[in-house]
């Protein structure tokens, strides 16, 4: 395809790297940002920017944030006696808006998998290891994927935090909350129903 | 509801700005923005800002460019003897992927609405005579929307191009190509009706 010259044409390419944007919401959010206030534009381009330039890991529980320790670990009403592991940053925003957890959390920044090459050095399992010893986490809650991967990761996690005698509990998975069984794959429903418990 | 601190926050309020984006999707945009290399939301940041600050107004059509003339207007291969007439840039743009015109364009940047103030100067009509007037233009086509206003508006333009001999068309409203009747709305399907065609 030709490939478009001029300003509102890149535009049209960069908004492309959002995902979820193809090339016609691209072209209607270019048309957009460009009709209306260019106060908006020069707000929105300059909080990417930021963001890009200032946003690191926080030292403590590796979540993305601007501070060397992030606003939650540095929360002193958040309860440090309980942990969740996450695999990403936006595990713990979800986590954080749906539960009422005031605990704090660690970010492994992905899954175990020799095979890629990505070990426990790769998710710093040293840098949980050395909070673990501190005795201050009395639970760790694993919030990691229900994939292979993320199952083999917390089995691994499990161990490590058995060596310490942290108390250890996975959340709960099984039929989604409104969710009709008809709709629900078979491995789930089959997780659900081994899982049953008493009513 | 709590207002979030923080750059992350901030980043995920900017992005609804953009239209068709919810939390939910600003949640997942800034996420990924930020686990990707830095360098695509930077390039991002880059693209806004500069279509923000240095795209302006055509001054021989009026949509958006960054040049004092667009590149359409300044295109030699395009045929000047033919000029579209739009209401909004956007329109410019989807005509010019959609059809094969290659005439020019000429954007209202709104529609005739004298309730709320907006006259024929507002619409820059009088630019648009003194190109009528050059007998360079040997057909006008109206591609107004089909809102009273826009009916009106194209009503308004046909009198003057009239004026100044100029032949003038509107783009044919019926059923949208593979449109089934039952999802036409009666108003559509009326006005396909009467303005049936011999084939």
């Amino acid at each position: 395809m030709h490939r478009e010259e001029g300003l509102v044409a890149d535009l049209m390419r960069s908004l492309q790297y959002l995902p979820g944007v193809g090339a016609k919401s691209a072209q209607r959010m270019a048309f957009y940002l460009l009709q209306q206030d260019r106060q908006i534009a020069k707000k929105l381009a300059q909080s990417i920017r930021d963001a890009a330039d200032q946003i690191g890991f926080c030292e403590q529980c590796r979540t993305l944030s601007e501070h060397a320790i992030c606003l939650l670990c540095s929360n002193p009403a958040r309860d440090s006696s309980q942990l969740c592991i996450v695999e990403s940053p936006a595990d713990v925003y979800i986590i954080d808006q749906a539960t009422g957890f005031k605990g704090l959390y660690f970010v492994l920044h992905g899954q175990l998998s020799p095979l890629d090459g990505i070990g426990p050095e790769e998710l710093k399992l040293d840098l949980l290891d050395q909070r673990l010893q501190t005795g201050e986490v009395k639970e760790m809650i694993l919030a990691t994927n229900t994939t292979v991967e993320g199952e083999a990761t917390a089995y691994y996690i499990r161990e490590m935090a058995n060596e310490r005698s942290v108390r250890v509990t996975r959340i709960a998975h099984g039929v989604p909350l409104g969710g009709e069984l008809d709709y629900v794959d078979s491995s789930t429903l089959n997780h659900a129903f081994s899982g049953r418990q008493k009513m």
